[in-house]
């Protein structure tokens, strides 16, 4: 067997890895024998030389074999699983979940928290009082049979590896590679057992990978994996270049998500909802895309996807009285209008920065163990290109104490640009990778 | 402060460190707040994004002021260091020091031990009986002052921090950044006192850095650095495509090195030796190279070099008997000749081959610790682009047994390349950078 620094060597002068090679190295780093400094050269290796699409399918495979793998054979039809890159006001879970599960797509999804600038689906659906998402794997499967939908939390630990080598890339700045985030990615969503895999690349200020084309690489890389791993895969890239819909922080977006489920969401949102879930639907019936977004917006015109949306509620232990009369939700005891100081045509939005100001108004962590507080955050009252008069609200915080509010506030000055007339339209919907 | 992780991210994405970051990096280092994983993804930024003059003379200057700085105030004159990159047969520290010594510069060095395929000058001048490389800095001064010369080895620990990182980048496959050799380096070199410093750098199939352009870019690296520190620095090329001279091991390399200090050593040798003392000489005495040429071809020709280098070996307890009768040296138990399998001409040797060879035979170490024997060696009866007949003896095997004897003509086989006519000349002296 070879040294790991002649490993790190070859990858730093261009060389390909062996599979074997690859292999040994996650399982060399998993169990000790190949230490910290030397994997953290060899990440940094990576974000300059890149790997393969050969090196990257079997990193990936070989993360997703360091731990258990989802076995979700015994819920009838094609499962087909959802992953968005992370965006601020993302809300689509909520929503296209529901609308797939009403065409008779079984959803049966594991989420995650939100960190940083970005909010987690576990955080939104758990501001819904009672909303359990700590379902025993028994329950799970029971809830997805019941009501064909089921959003859960990670139960057991899919992927280890990916979360020993991500806490090292988290302190030796190889986060931003692109291959290293495809791999990441993919090996949690291989393990968690879908027979198939629609991926929601966000792109744009807003996205964890800011660029276009670089995003767009993400989605090649992370459909090649999918595909080599036996699964269909298609990857949908999404602007971020403002928020989505009107609502950020986690019973906000759920209110947000209400209106959709009835149809009458902000039209961004309504757009990238119906986009997404025809994705799934095509992959879960294996259908066209066009008849599937007629499946979809019937599902949401006929109350279908409302209702599915109400019985996952219940059955994961949710007060649905909460959901027919959002209104009832708890509510934050400042709300502050933020104002706009002179008139014009916004002309860009800070998405990242609107994130990290509703993390500032409590709707976020920073770290894995701060609280959060279910009502904080922003409901914008107006996006891009809008025309606005001096002293108009532009957004209203809800937080919880007028400091907290006024130094959000302060924030958000620089989260706006400004300019005489309107600038291009935002492509909210990007290229289809499959 | 900034946390290091930012640091890393910056160098990655090529942008320069500041003083302070660099300057901190290297006490965090050393003081173990900066963990191994993140050095080491530094280390391989660096590898890839380099280092800027100024980011490579801080970072030089942090490392060299890690540890104590050798106060040469105390000898009179001006003391110039010399320094080479390693080879495979380099014993010219034994042949210029004592020509340079002659012509009244002062030579106060230490040396150090070989590793790997190339030679040290400790362990050569350890191979004459009696002689002393572990003179306390009192009696290393004296010796100076008594006979114009001494040749120690390492007292005190110069630039701790170069150790440290060297250890680290050894198992990281972060060895062969230019920067980063010429930081090493050239920490130490400033560490060591002289007031100026000639750099050999070697440069071809038997050095360290095998490209020229490479090794022309370590040289004004290293130059840069020393200008930039305020000692005068003179780099020149040699070229490391053949051996040195015709013998590699210690006392074999000692029998060389009295014939040229007697005027009649290898051609090639003699070059090489006149062109770094002329340098030698030019910048301790302020003249031109030509005038100091003239000198050094003087101190060969009159005795006085080897008068000094006899007064050098008597000082450090050397037994001077052995250099009068060189053949008195401790001989080798097998001497094994090795044979040309076919005629022609020799257009190639791998040097960097022949020193591995001279290892396996008992002259080098692969480990710090392994022990050395002080006879073994090659002795080489042909070198490129002399034209030998089938079973001519090519080198003769020094060594302890017939077993390594044969080991090592085993491995002998691929070191030569044979042809019908001879190639381009080997250029051996090469640019001269100041």
């Amino acid at each position: 067997m070879e040294r790991f620094v002649d490993l790190i060597h070859n990858k730093k002068t261009g060389r390909e890895l062996s599979d074997t090679d690859i292999k040994n190295m996650v399982r060399g780093y998993c169990d000790g024998s190949i230490p910290d400094y030397q994997m953290s050269a060899m990440l940094m290796a990576i974000c300059f030389n890149g790997l393969s699409d050969r090196e990257l399918t079997t990193l990936t495979l070989a993360m997703r074999d360091s731990g258990q793998i989802n076995d979700l054979s015994s819920i009838p039809g094609i499962k087909v699983d959802k992953h968005s890159t992370g965006g601020v006001g993302d809300k689509t879970t909520l929503i296209i979940g529901p609308i797939a599960a009403a065409c008779g797509i079984p959803i049966a999804k594991m989420s995650g928290r939100g960190l940083g600038f970005t909010g987690g689906t576990i955080d939104k659906l758990e501001s819904i009082p009672g909303f359990r998402t700590d379902l025993s794997t028994e329950d799970f499967f029971h809830a997805v049979q019941h009501t064909g939908i089921c959003l859960n939390g990670q139960t057991g630990e899919l992927a280890p590896a990916d979360k020993m080598i991500y806490a090292l890339r988290d302190v030796t700045a190889t986060v931003d590679s692109i291959p290293l985030i495809a791999a990441s990615i993919m090996s949690k969503k291989l393990a968690a057992g879908s027979d198939k895999i629609l991926l929601d690349v966000t792109t744009g200020n807003g996205a964890f990978i800011k660029d276009y084309q670089q995003s767009l690489e993400l989605a090649h890389k992370m459909v090649t994996i999918g595909t080599k791993a036996g699964k269909n895969t298609v990857a949908q890239l999404t602007s971020m270049d403002e928020p989505l819909g009107f609502a950020i922080g986690n019973n906000l977006e759920v209110k947000e998500a209400i209106h959709a489920l009835h149809g009458d969401g902000p039209k961004d949102l309504m757009d990238v909802c119906y986009c997404l879930a025809s994705h799934m639907i095509s992959l879960g019936k294996e259908i066209s895309v066009e008849e599937a977004r007629m499946l979809a917006e019937d599902a949401i015109h006929s109350g279908r996807a409302w209702n599915t949306f109400l019985a996952m509620v219940q059955e994961q232990g949710g007060d649905i009285s909460y959901m027919e009369h959002p209104e009832r939700l708890p509510q934050a005891a400042v709300i502050y209008e933020y104002k706009a100081a002179r008139s014009g045509y916004i002309t860009a939005m800070d998405t990242e920065g609107f994130g990290t100001v509703a993390g500032i108004l409590g709707a976020g962590r920073s770290r894995k163990e701060d609280n959060i507080d279910v009502s904080a955050g922003i409901v914008l009252c107006h996006k891009v290109n809008d025309h606005v008069t001096e002293g108009d609200t532009l957004a209203c915080l809800h937080t919880s104490s007028l400091e907290l509010a006024q130094a959000a506030a302060e924030k958000l000055e620089g989260c706006y640009q400004f300019g005489e007339s309107p600038g291009e339209a935002i492509r909210l919907i990007g290229d289809v990778v499959v």
